[in-house]
């Protein structure tokens, strides 16, 4: 078994009101000098058995099926297991 | 300039539908050997210094604004910037 993460972020010229809102709550809760916020996705994959197959796959519903290409970028990782 | 990174995923005793949605999906596009998808929420803080005290600060937001601690966990790590 291995796990293996997407994380879905938007675009860094695209507006992120989500991320914006968070911004705009820190000074209230007297956190500073936390200069940008971007929220995002992610996904966490428990693969049977990992293969350059299979991450090529993972690959391809992150782009298809996880994301929105035209706004998002994606990342993939295999994460270790504790 | 440091990037913080707060992903908060929903408790594993907790139903995830969105997860279960992608994972019946999978199958339709042709993708086998996914046993459980999870989806949750990742937070990209731009932090001007890093300080353990703002890192304790990090944590404690992490906490009480971008988690539900009911039912959701949290992890904050430091992200190497590329």
């Amino acid at each position: 078994m291995a796990r293996v993460v997407v994380d879905v972020m938007l675009k860094p010229e695209i507006l992120d009101p989500q991320g914006k809102a968070v911004h705009g709550a820190l000074p209230r809760l007297g956190v500073s000098g936390v200069v940008d916020v971007r929220q995002g996705k992610r996904f966490e994959l428990e693969v049977d058995e990992l293969s350059d197959e299979r991450l090529a796959q993972i690959h391809d519903i992150a782009e298809k099926l996880l994301s929105n290409p035209v706004i998002e970028d994606y990342r993939v990782h295999v994460e270790e297991q504790a």
